[in-house]
């Protein structure tokens, strides 16, 4: 048995995988299948029998639409993939999706397919292990974590600018734990990549601080692990440029037709002559199968029992035997009860969120070993920074905050990366900004990962900065994306509320919407009821005709609506303050409807786009929300511009609520 | 007078705009003023008078923090602002907003705030330069148009994905009338760069075949001209970094707190003191002002007149003195009418809208002169590349079809970027890639742009790729965004009421979402009734109990489940056709009413997140839409998983409906 041979196993069962589905990526299979066999079989540190072992090296697959390729990989490694399941490539329900999804298949370590998301995420993969070596350290020369974390990525990933924005910032942080093999073969979809990407891409990885390479025959296995092997030694990042050849051996060999093509049966059968291949389909040799595991398990075993008996060693050490604090280093699973603290509330009287956020950023910070977050350049403004904890640099990574750069789209992918390997990250910006992170924010709620996105200067009242800067549609835009839960607390209690369930949301991302502008403290609000999302924040004292629903810093206006009304006599209303939709909607029905009853006037309001809160009853809902773009202006100008200065937005409830 | 002298002035104008207002940017325009002012002083070819001359070169102040100096240098320059609209910099209403606004400001050519927009946009602006340059020669030598763009960017511009992604596509077609000034001063909001940015940014920008310089002292006006006038004559875009110090002058010279920061008193006084002028607030001296217009217009009278004169010719030989034709040569506004024109509609009868919509854009690539677009990489699956004409290239810029490359927030914004200088641009991707685009999605409707985004693949229907490739709530977050309107026709003949609105849209961008399903073209539908947006597709003949609104191709659902429930006898139901909601709510409210009447079951079928069909009717909304995620199977298995197969939706329908 030779490398060729099971890299030809490897070709022809993914072929052989499109074909029956219907549908799937040629080109990338027949061109980069040496690259991923030589990662698997000569470099990887990983164990089928134990998919999840803490100290596993990562694959991260960027151009996930060559995952035919990978299911066919981990299925000769010995994953926990049969033939069957590669029969049932493409199809509902199979461990063998259209893209790789993480969770679903063993071995696939990130769900990838948007471009540029697998190579940004993988960069936070490769910070995530820096931290943990460096926290995990047992002396001056070896730590309990110390993988590294590969990425194939084609020239679709390249042209991202999420990836050049994750690998400008894994030069400076200098992750030398990251290697990523380039399938530089000259075609995207549309065709050759001269009529769009013609950069000198390593000269423009050499300017980022990545030590590069060019292996000019990627079916060359020999020079691939040459050059693998000294990539094991850079001080940085490394990217290997490798010439393949596109749908190698297919008759359209080196055209953009191959690439999301299902070969037909006359070039299928041609080919798996070239590659001396049977024409039966799903064949494959056994002995390739035994070549590559042996091959993998020769080189890991060992280490893998010396980490093994590192990490009892270590926890026997560190953790007196507590299995729970042992299994909590590599978790970011959380149980934490925040509300049974004492928190010093009364020095938050009068702040904006965004301050007083700060005191809790604080406290986890400190108190959770996985807790780390940073800013994509606006820390001072979204108060994130923790101050008095150390930043994570090249030189010391066992830090608390994160310097991200003017990148909120790769910090998004790198929050990602973390979450993936354990950690419980957060990242923060303005909220229009969150426009630059949605593809990321999408992989977060994609990949169940309990990643905490901060949002602050949450709506109009930005003022003066004008309507770049203030954001209208965004609210709606991570409320509308499925498996996200939007917070917008009102003050510092619902704000501790708040933080006590995304500190506990262990399998999904949550936003959490800041003010700029001050608020005091509510007598009202609760932080254990801001728990529920929604709730009772001031009762009606006759039958009931109307329930006022604010969120934020709009609570303001409905408690003072409030007094005008209860002054005036009106005492058939109610306000219910809901700092997360999603969160009350995930109460039960019977408490939805007990907060928000059926059959009485509904208004909402809120600084921000209407759509999203039909979802809280079938009655209509009177929306006094903010749906067109704000003005440059003070915050009063601005306010009384878009119609949302507290008289006018009275009127309108009066209006609504037929008092005159 | 001198430059430093002029520089001075601007530098305090702009200063005690800052202080007036209470807030904005002091350390860019302390830093860059020398920069703006040796632009507008030694290069900048534009006519204050005539602030729309075609033949104007375009300025870009990509880094928008920097507003003050702008306005401050367009003030001195002799555009239409007085000192009174400097008092007013960032109050409603005012010419001088917190962040660059075009058609606010005479001047401004381009809205810019969110970091990176700027230059992306500015190399849109440069590629339609090099368009009509060479679709309006006047002989080898000569074109009609020939103008430069320049670009000031700082370092958030350049750690932002989408100016890289905009840089290496420049660097590609060797825009070499793109010059960008780089205000390197090594200190970003949070402090300074080398915590996040640490690359080569020249090496990197050489990579991309630019050509770069150096200037070591930004206030070095003989050799930043120097070096200028050779940027001039490079065979590619430029970059020119210049070396600036953050709030030169001021106690906080060199630091990130002076970056959005206003000096206070003391600041004021001493950098009055270094800059020679007087204390009293908005001082500027009649001298300076005059020595930069005469500078200006020194150098730019002759060019104004010859191109003048040259257009003059050229509208006489080539129009045959048809001014509407000549007004129409550089302006994107059009008054078109498709629906009077004879379409083969027969050769559509079962096809898919991405292949429908190729008919339209042949047409229109091929009559209408600013009529240009391309893909992200997707042209051949979203079947928006015209074969049968040329590719704009570095060799011919006469081209129709654009390769953007995997770069669909660039060409968001290099779309925005021709819609400025009044070419009616189109760009092409999956809709669930809509994501990479938000921003740029979002300028295009701050800018009113007509920008046409052309999203195909449109729903879960996408089947085997799976949940990152199958849009939800992309269709919300585009109807969410103020000012855009969204189409999603049934059919080939809503295709073309829907062309109709979007040509005909002068103001506003246009999302355009098309199918890759085939559907049969409908009986009922109607491209005219179309340019409605919404309207009555099928008529109850029994009192009207429900209304059935669908949209795209799930008016396929709704026409079939009115067959089954006609043979049933139910007559007491209608259908509508609801292509654009936007386009509907346009149309005066009776028209609204009469075909959404209230107080009958209303009943919302379309394969995407339910949120925006709320703004149809203030009764309750039945919503058969798609909230969550979908998932990799065949089109059907993945309709059955998603409860969204023709007999579940059907089922649906029929209990809303109370039918058993």
């Amino acid at each position: 048995m030779t490398d060729l041979e099971v890299i030809n196993n490897i070709k022809s069962l993914s072929i052989d995988m499109i074909k029956n589905a219907g549908s799937g990526h040629s080109g990338i299979v027949l061109g980069a299948a040496p690259l991923i066999y030589t990662l698997y079989a000569y470099h990887l540190n990983v164990n089928a029998a134990d998919p999840h072992w803490f100290n596993r090296d990562r694959f991260v697959l960027s151009a996930g639409h060559g995952s035919a390729m990978l299911y066919a990989t981990l299925f000769l490694a010995g994953f926990n993939l049969k033939l069957d399941d590669l029969k049932q490539f493409r199809h509902l329900g199979s461990k063998t999706p259209g893209h790789p999804e993480v969770r679903v298949t063993e071995g696939v370590e990130c769900s990838t397919g948007p471009l540029g998301q697998g190579l940004a995420t993988a960069v936070g993969m490769a910070l995530g292990e820096k931290i943990l070596n460096t926290k995990y350290k047992i002396d001056d020369h070896s730590s309990l974590v110390d993988y590294k974390v590969y990425v194939l990525a084609g020239d679709g990933d390249l042209m991202e600018g999420i990836s050049y924005e994750a690998a400008s910032l894994a030069g400076t942080l200098k992750l030398n734990n990251l290697i990523v093999l380039y399938d530089s073969n000259d075609v995207s979809l549309d065709g050759p990549t001269n009529k769009a990407f013609t950069e000198n891409v390593r000269g423009r990885f050499e300017a980022l601080n990545w030590t590069t390479y060019h292996v000019k025959d990627g079916n060359n296995v020999t020079e691939l692990n040459k050059v693998l092997n000294k990539a094991h030694n850079a001080h940085g990042p490394v990217l290997i440029e490798v010439k393949t050849k596109i749908g190698e051996g297919s008759l359209l060999e080196g055209t953009n037709a191959v690439h999301g093509k299902c070969l037909d049966d006359d070039d299928i059968k041609q080919l798996k002559g070239k590659l001396g291949m049977p024409k039966e389909p799903f064949f494959y040799q056994e002995e390739a199968l035994q070549y590559l595991r042996s091959k993998i398990s020769d080189r890991v075993n060992n280490k893998y029992k010396d980490t093994n008996n590192l990490y009892n060693a270590f926890v026997g050490r560190k953790c007196s035997g507590d299995k729970t604090l042992a299994s909590y280093l590599f978790s970011n699973k959380f149980n934490y009860d925040l509300l049974s603290l004492e928190w010093p509330m009364d020095a938050h009287q009068k702040e904006a969120t965004r301050d007083s956020n700060t005191m809790f950023l604080k406290y986890l910070s400190k108190n959770l070993y996985t807790f780390v977050g940073g800013s994509a350049d606006l820390g001072s403004s979204t108060k994130t920074y923790v101050s008095d904890l150390p930043d994570v640099t090249a030189s010391n990574y066992a830090g608390s905050n994160i310097w991200f750069g003017v990148r909120e789209h790769a910090m998004g992918a790198i929050l990602n990366g973390l979450a993936l390997v354990n950690l419980k990250p957060y990242g923060s910006t303005f909220l229009s900004f969150a426009d630059y992170m949605k593809p990321a924010i999408r992989m977060s709620a994609l990949m169940h990962l309990p990643v905490t996105y901060i949002f602050s200067h949450d709506s109009i009242l930005v003022g003066p900065d004008g309507p770049t800067h203030q954001p209208v549609e965004q609210l709606a835009m991570l409320r509308s994306t499925p498996n996200m839960k939007v917070f917008r607390p009102a003050d510092v209690k619902e704000l501790l509320g708040c933080w006590q369930v995304i500190l506990n949301t262990n399998a999904n991302p949550s936003a959490l919407i800041l003010s700029r502008t001050e608020v005091a403290t509510h007598q009202n609000t609760n932080a254990k009821m801001a728990t529920y999302g929604g709730y009772l924040y001031y009762k009606e004292q006759q039958p009931l005709k109307a329930v006022i629903i604010a969120s934020g810093t709009e609570l303001v206006y409905a408690r003072n609506i409030g007094y005008e009304l209860a002054t005036m006599g009106h005492q058939d209303f109610r306000i219910v303050s809901m700092p997360s939709i999603e969160q009350f909607l995930a109460t039960n029905k019977e408490y939805q409807k007990q907060v928000i009853p059926d059959g009485v006037t509904k208004i909402v309001i809120e600084a921000g786009s209407s759509f999203g809160w039909h979802r809280l009853s079938n009655d209509h809902m009177n929306y006094i929300t903010i749906d067109d773009f704000g003005a440059s202006g003070s915050k009063d100008e601005v306010l009384k511009h878009m119609n949302y200065d507290y008289e006018t937005v009275k009127a309108r409830v009066f209006e609504i609520m037929d008092i005159h």
